[in-house]
């Protein structure tokens, strides 16, 4: 019994204590100061955030961005940046402002209208083109649809013989001059649209001689077979045009105000001395009026690749055949250049832990008319990321890193919003900005995603895409990878969907190309082996919503994979502790750009051998880049994740890996193209090139007058090249 | 009794209780875990640091490393880096690595000397300038001392009439074609060394159509008065003469790879397209030869300020006086150019916490002879420096960030050693570089300290130099601040020592003006009011150990405080917690630069309306600064010392505050000198202009055919200079 009592005054004693002990361990747990410490961010908010994100608020915003032209300069365009700023603040970003500058765009004359015609010999126009694309259904009362045109035309009323040049590239003028012998001096060409941007049309036309050149949509290129024309279907209508801007910026920005941003106070060109601007007439037609003009060719025959898919011959030319040769085509172009203000909206979700490390989603506002899918089928998707994003904040989600959303405007200017606040926060980016996620139109086709990304971007894009479901009906609980992977595979390169080099053609081109920040852009798209350029209805009065809403993603789900791929690389971007950026897949990457150029010289064996040309000390670099790579991978993994400043010295080496590659000094003749392993090609914006210095050497070999010479600017391009590659596998290296 | 038993055993419990909490609480705060922390550094280490340095040190390297010429280039020169290398080991740095460019440098011709002389109308040369300068007591065995010469000047034979040009100044050459109407073309000029840089005066030569130049020492520019002729004082002897290097690179380091560094596998210039190398020859000559050249010359008379200390007339010429008339001038020049390969020596002391950050030290050590004083009293100063920080390692010290020790070569040359490392290194840098301290002589001047550094590092002079002591007999227990503030106070500015613009002329160049790297010089110097230039023995054979223990710093004293302020700024530069970097400096002295070139402009009251050329920008951009810099020391004061990301995060906004002011476009036909707020004078590489861009659109105003096109020039600077200020601004603002 004593014992009993014992034990349990024993127990008693031993709760008691336990409980002081206890007591004692929590008040000494509590009292110690703690050292401000961040929290790990939780991955279930990337699945809430993908989840917050819905088809049918996607199709809203597309409905609502979408009833009004949208142009750039104009007062709606004002408008629409205003409630975008009041909708961005509603759904919870901390900020949302309009940034202004003022650029230089341009206008068709209200009163004086542009066209083609054919004048008989006493100068009488008896044909002459479309002033205006049929207006669709439901559109008809609106009286500010700006009727098609080319941006940035040179004024005048050139009359002359019609050329025929394809697709107006550098090798159909090249066959023009040298195979068929016809001389474009003082013609008036005409090209189709298609294979390169079309302002590269106009500078070769223009080295050619040109006086004037006519653009037009045939329908071999924006003809799906088997399609029929909006609205009955997704093609272009014989009465369509495309529109768009015929300058050679370059990177340059704002033609009067290159290098700087275009504010009240900075120094403008004077208009003569603006940069990239076209000197001869651009006017684009529809095919309708393009099969009046190619109806009388005469001259030459057309290759049989030559030949697009009117009920014409295609000669060549120069002029009309014989029964019509007192004929000629005349250009009347009233375009004008104006310096008109025009409007970012810029929204912020400050960083919890690194509010100086930027990430950035940014897509443009402005289009030429309704922009049902360019670009608002991209701003929608933006929209409903950043409502998404409000909805996690008012969840307790902050992300690390400061959320930067960007509305550009007058991206169908010539990127100019998004170079202009470039320009304006050079420094700033330079200094902090992790990624650039580029959100123009979110689908250009119906198949499959597409994506083009600097290489250490990709295994997160492969990441993310896992994580997505397919929109395609019958691959219900397929990823978007698989369903991907499936439909374009890598084939030439790996066993994984494809992924492209960045060329230009919208807002990334400052900062990629100009700045160095790792970018990349996800959209919809066609399938690679259909023939059509683009979707038929670009830039044409048919991109409305209801061409998305019947024919492009009836049920929304396509957006909304694709909101989730952008999204889902912003999330990781703004919140993992360690960047997800790849420096083995830019090693990668190298590899096989180097192998590639080696093999363009080696067309040359001779040359080589004569002017001593060697790329080992190209490959040598991307040897120590590789190794550098490898090493910094083992590193990384070893890096301790409590180790706040550790963290951050890693993150820095892997933000400014891509600003290693940039070049203040620029590409020859491109010295806003500043980024030594990717520049558009010089010969199509579209279309990315690797190691572009080397390249445009050895493009230039073949038209060389002095082949040492041109041999010599091919081994100062190795050279650079080679220095770059390695001051950037230095980055990786350890740091001191 | 009861009672008491009780109390004991409530006591004998209380104190179990005690005892089990007090365990438990220091088990509880020792089983919490720690994030990883960094301690505070100690501020006794920076007593500790500056006593470790002793004056017999200094005294002891400047001895060792002065018995031998140490051109760049040669062996010798090598071996004395292999040296260094070897002791900053010794001493415990981290590591000390030799880093090699092949570069173009310049040397006589070893059998063919180069000389001037006075021939006769047959051609015969009846007077030759000496082959070089006599060799000091104690130094007759050398064999490898490099005979006076201009280092990259042309070949060539030229032969005519002599025009005496004074400084060779713009202002001198203007005077000489508008005042006195003297052709200089196809005249060979002399000039007295002094004012300007002397590549300066070499193009200034060109541009008036000269075929060569003789540059002389005058004794009124290189004899301070009462001062006796080495050996028995300090002065240059009558056979002396100023070696140097005639080029204008303008900060492109090797002429041969401008903009990338000169290694084995880079793209080389043919030497033909050689950047900044001069066209005529040049030649350096004493002035006892100068009064043999200038004795007998006819022509126009000189102005008074014309007049050096000769005995001779200063007539201007051209040509010699009527008796003479039939004797030319004639310069034989064999002076080559050659790729050579140079050596730096890089030292680190790897940082503890922010290793990814760093403080850099650099100086030449390539002389032109024995470089007694450039660069050798530089030299030995970084030297002691080393070895005092290796001697604070063994006691446990780690700086914060990490020290960089750099020995530069080919100074002498047109700075290459330290451009092609900078070059090289460019990206690192400019992610991770605090500040530059350069290295170059010490001592100048028997006076008082001379300080040249960027506005935000002034602060940081001034906080050293209140803790090193005065050097000076008779000041003991004063501090280097008073002193220096009694001798030289910059009362046009404030009431404190005063402090100067960078230009160039040294080492920092490319970090400060092509990087944006924050930078400071700090030596000892003559004193102002004294007329003779820079110190009289300059870049000759009589620059030795011997001029400086005599005469300069017998007790080396002076070079021990100039070691400590050298050191004093790497210290805090590397272990501060907040960078000491000062933006309210900055936006000081940008309200006083724009005050002065506001007052230039205004000399043209008239053009200035005519043209509407405004100030407002700038001066809003620079109001902008100042609100921004204000609000940024604000916030600076509070920021929470414990959060390492946010003191991370300030300290990165000031040590990208300089980077800044950084144009990747660079100067007008300057593209390496990028700073917009500094760069040297286009005039005279030694002085440092503000607003550069905009100083030399004024500059140009007055000799401008289209005095229009001129005012537009001046407009875009503004807009330039406005821009970047404005940009600057925006890195102090609240990162998001």
């Amino acid at each position: 019994m004593g014992a009993d009592k014992r034990r349990v005054r024993c127990i008693q004693w031993a709760i008691v204590f336990v409980i002081l002990f206890f007591v004692g361990f929590i008040i000494g747990w509590f009292a110690k100061p703690m050292p401000v410490q961040y929290e790990k961010p939780s991955p279930s908010y990337l699945h809430e955030f993908l989840d917050e994100m819905h088809a049918e608020n996607i199709r809203e915003h597309l409905r609502k961005f979408t009833r009004l032209p949208h142009l750039a300069g104009t007062l709606q365009n004002l408008r629409l940046a205003e409630q975008i700023q009041k909708e961005w603040l509603a759904f919870g970003l901390d900020s949302a402002e309009l940034v202004w500058y003022d650029v230089l765009l341009s206008y068709p004359n209200g009163t004086k209208p542009n066209y083609i015609s054919i004048v008989d010999q006493h100068g009488e126009e008896f044909f002459k083109s479309l002033l205006a694309e049929p207006v669709p259904e439901g559109y008809e009362d609106l009286t500010d649809i700006v009727p098609p045109y080319s941006a940035f035309s040179a004024q005048g009323k050139p009359e002359g013989d019609l050329v025929y040049v394809n697709y107006g590239r550098t090798e159909d003028f090249f066959k023009l001059d040298r195979e068929m012998g016809i001389n474009c001096t003082g013609k008036i060409v005409i090209a189709r649209y298609g294979k390169i941007f079309r302002g590269n049309k106009v500078k070769n036309a223009m080295l050619a001689g040109a006086k004037g050149i006519v653009l037009y949509s045939d329908p071999a290129d924006y003809s799906a077979v088997g399609v029929e024309p909006y609205p009955a279907g997704w093609n272009l209508p014989g009465g369509g045009a495309q529109r768009g801007n015929v300058l050679n910026l370059n990177g340059a920005g704002d033609p009067l105000t290159p290098g700087y941003p275009a504010k009240e106070y900075t120094y403008r060109f004077s208009p003569e001395e603006g940069l990239g601007l076209p000197k001869i007439p651009v006017h684009p037609i529809g095919y309708n009026d393009a099969a009046r003009l190619l109806k009388n060719m005469g001259g030459t025959a057309s290759p049989p690749d030559w030949k697009g898919a009117l009920n014409v011959s295609y000669n060549i030319g120069p002029g009309f055949s014989d029964e019509f040769k007192q004929n000629k085509v005349r250009m009347t172009i009233h375009t004008y250049n104006q310096v008109t203000r025009i409007y970012n909206v810029i929204g912020k979700i400050r960083g919890a832990q690194e509010p100086d490390r930027y990430v950035i989603l940014g897509g443009h506002r402005d289009a030429w008319v309704f922009g049902g899918i360019d670009p608002i089928s991209g701003a929608a998707v933006v929209h409903e990321i950043a409502q998404a994003s409000g909805k996690l904040m008012q969840r307790g989600w902050r992300p690390r890193r400061t959320l930067i959303f960007a509305s550009w405007d007058a991206e169908e200017f010539g990127l100019l919003g998004s170079t202009e606040w470039a320009e304006d926060n050079a420094k700033i980016l330079q200094d902090r900005a992790v990624a650039y996620i580029n959100a123009d139109s979110a689908i250009e086709g119906m198949y499959t995603l597409r994506v083009d990304c600097t290489p250490s971007l990709q295994t997160l894009v492969y990441d993310v895409t896992k994580q997505v479901g397919s929109p395609e009906v019958g691959e219900e609980g397929m990823s978007l990878y698989d369903s991907w992977h499936k439909r374009d595979n890598w084939t030439d390169n790996r066993d994984a969907p494809r992924i492209n080099k960045l060329g230009s053609g919208s807002d990334f081109e400052a900062y990629f190309i100009r700045l160095g920040i790792a970018s990349a852009r996800a959209r919809y798209t066609k399938n690679r082996k259909d023939t059509y350029s683009n979707y038929p209805v670009y830039h044409s009065v048919y991109e409305t919503y209801e061409i998305v809403e019947h024919f492009y993603d009836p049920t929304f789900q396509r957006l909304l994979a694709v909101a989730r791929v952008r999204g889902g690389l912003i999330f990781h971007l703004a919140d993992a502790p360690i960047l997800p950026l790849n420096c083995l897949e830019y090693a990668h990457a190298l590899i096989q750009y180097a192998h590639g150029i080696l093999k363009i010289a080696q067309k040359h064996p001779e040359a080589m051998q004569r002017y001593t040309v060697s790329f080992d000390a190209l490959f040598s670099a991307v040897n120590n880049f590789t190794n550098a790579a490898n090493d910094f991978h083992q590193r990384l993994k070893k890096v301790d994740t409590t180790d706040l400043l550790a963290v951050r010295m890693v993150n820095d080496q892997l933000m400014y890996l891509e600003r290693a590659f940039i070049d203040p000094l620029g590409l020859p003749d491109r010295p806003f193209y500043r980024h030594i392993i990717f520049a558009p090609s010089s010969h199509n914006k579209y279309a990315g090139e690797s190691f572009p210095g080397i390249y445009d050497a050895l493009f230039d070999i073949e038209s060389a007058v002095d082949p040492a010479r041109a041999w010599d600017e091919v081994k100062r391009q190795i050279s650079i090249a080679a220095f770059t590659v390695n001051a950037a596998s230095n980055t990786l290296n350890p740091v001191a």
